[in-house]
């Protein structure tokens, strides 16, 4: 295994789901996981213990400052994101994030990583590297749909709220079905067709505003409920409902319209039906080389780790890396796109009128309040 | 069968193919058909040939004056709809109506219903008749889903369009997936909350504009895509995706969202999950009589007929009837409600904003132009 020998070593920052996932499809590809961040002391501690990582932290700087960290993934509470990954980039590592809370910490991070080129800066929305939607793709491009028409996009699951008091809570610190999951399904809608939205609208709603026990007499501000349309460029027509009133549903449906026919991605697996097709065919049962059943998130993350192993192994040390096996990957562009869209679509639950989408690196307000009126 | 001597003579209008159903459920119930009304004579003489009715004609007067026919079902190209609805009743006959072609005559068919308020006056909406909705109506109502949320609908199929030019090419004549297919989601979900759409939001698209090679150069205007939302009374938002450029799929598809539980209604079949179960529970699998695979809207139909029977049997005339059997049908008041909706629906892709729906008898402007604009 000399090959794994150069693979950089990743510092994890967050203590979620996703870095339980996460940290072991890293270590099953070969990268060593030196260190762990969490906000308090003991839920990094415990992670560590559970997760085999030597070292964790509380201090932001003890992970990016560790001298085996090469590569930082970063899956904090939004609020936090930012200000990892621009001090990530200045100090030279190459960097994984998820979305920041808000547009002026998304154009910072792009500032950053525009600074810094030869820097790895990618979003981490493993849905752009799941077989299924890579396969989706590839057939859109050699014409299964003939001219695209209609996206729709559906997930539908249980409560995101977390049981006690949190950041999931409040939508100004980047919580809700929206932030969180809208997200990955507006990078990935406009990484599959190559369009990008040009007017959006929307309904957001928070129909369980008590989260739970934990929550005291705080009321829960982050949405469960999202109904959102994106016109692209072309005439294109992208139509995108979530819902987290669901528990025991686990449905993540993408299809795409074209006029002479569709592709339907239904959780990892693809299916397709041409104009003339009686029935549908399934064109991918993939479930990403983990064992069945673990969804599009967990199939796609399982991937992106794949991928980045590719990037990184067989070079010369441990900080260089080779873009083709990433180029998939969302850029922090992308993420300030999406959370150009993201702020629109909140405009837009405000106002009633569909809100254009401008993407804009300079005259961030940061003083802009994001927050979501009652409904 | 001495009750079914006395069951009404039926007086069809139109050829199409709700006519071909609709008939032989008829008979089979013991209604005669005694006379059927085409646009063209030709269309009208081969329908009653293939279906054993003995009378075929394209003058109205002669279906609407025949001594035999005591009910009128009017199931004409929308623009027809009103002038033989409102006569009939003018005659005294009863009436079961699709929904007509503008607002205006929405409104001019409440009026002579009104006026009549002894005759039957129906929206012949067959899906408030499918028992999938019947029960899903009565388990709503008994709390099954505890405070509604949301209601999503979806019907995605081929193309409506006539192969040679017609009314179903013109948005102005009554054509597109909107009025034909909308309407009756529409009425559905007024009927299935018992709220109505206080505002509407909506996307209308004409994908296919090349009709087919009968068209000439005749473009169509009627839409082939729908997205709407409807901000119901109480809080509740439904959702409402139509799409007709899909070929080979028969999806029909309703699902109401509540804080306890959700009942989903695909095709005739109805499921529920509350929200303490792992798995949805098949609640009724009922085709309404028919073999199975005829789908929601002929099974509707079947169930329809048969309430029409226990309506008008046992009756001293055959112009009697019973309100009981019939009393979940959309009333011509319910008619012009859904017409409202559907041309706020139009104006909110004119507009681009919410438009408020509000159901009005009076000061109804004839030369309001509904024509959607060119996307």
């Amino acid at each position: 295994m000399c090959i794994s020998i150069m693979l950089p070593g990743v510092g994890v920052f967050g203590t979620g789901q996703t870095v339980r996932t996460l940290v072991p499809l890293l270590q099953k590809e070969g990268f060593p996981v030196p260190a762990v961040w969490g906000h308090m002391q003991e839920e990094a501690e415990s992670l560590a213990n559970e997760l085999d990582i030597p070292f964790s932290t509380s201090q932001t700087d003890d992970v990016l400052l560790h001298p085996e960290v090469h590569l930082v993934c970063i899956l904090t509470p939004p609020p936090h994101t930012r200000q990892i990954a621009v001090k990530a980039l200045g100090i030279g590592k190459n960097v994984i994030s998820d979305q920041a809370a808000t547009l002026t910490d998304a154009c910072k991070m792009v500032t950053a990583a525009r600074y810094y080129p030869q820097l790895m800066s990618i979003m981490g929305n493993s849905l752009r590297f799941l077989p299924a939607f890579v396969h989706m793709k590839h057939l859109l491009g050699e014409g299964y749909c003939g001219t695209l028409q209609v996206c729709e996009a559906r997930v539908y699951g249980g409560s995101l709220l977390s049981q006690s008091y949190g950041w999931a809570w409040e939508e100004l610190m980047g919580g809700g079905g929206l932030h969180k999951v809208g997200s990955c399904i507006i990078d990935l809608l406009s990484h599959l067709t190559g369009r990008r939205a040009m007017q959006v609208h929307g309904i957001l709603r928070t129909f369980v505003r008590q989260g739970g026990p934990g929550g005291g007499i705080r009321s829960v501000t982050a949405d469960d409920y999202a109904c959102f349309q994106l016109q692209m460029s072309g005439g294109v027509v992208c139509s995108v409902t979530l819902n987290f009133n669901l528990p025991g549903t686990d449905l993540h449906e993408v299809m795409l319209v074209g006029s002479s026919g569709r592709l339907i991605a239904r959780g990892t697996e693809l299916y397709g039906q041409r104009i003339n097709m009686q029935v549908e065919e399934l064109l991918l049962n993939d479930d990403g080389g983990t064992r069945g059943g673990v969804g599009p998130s967990v199939s796609g993350l399982n991937a992106m780790v794949t991928q980045l192993r590719l990037s990184f192994q067989a070079q010369e040390d441990r900080r260089s890396w080779a873009r083709h096996p990433v180029s998939m990957a969302a850029t922090f562009e992308d993420g300030l796109y999406v959370q150009t869209v993201v702020d629109a679509i909140k405009r837009s639950n405000r106002t009633g009128e569909w809100e254009s989408v401008e993407v804009k690196i300079q005259d961030i307000d940061p003083n802009h309040n994001h927050r979501t009126l009652l409904n």
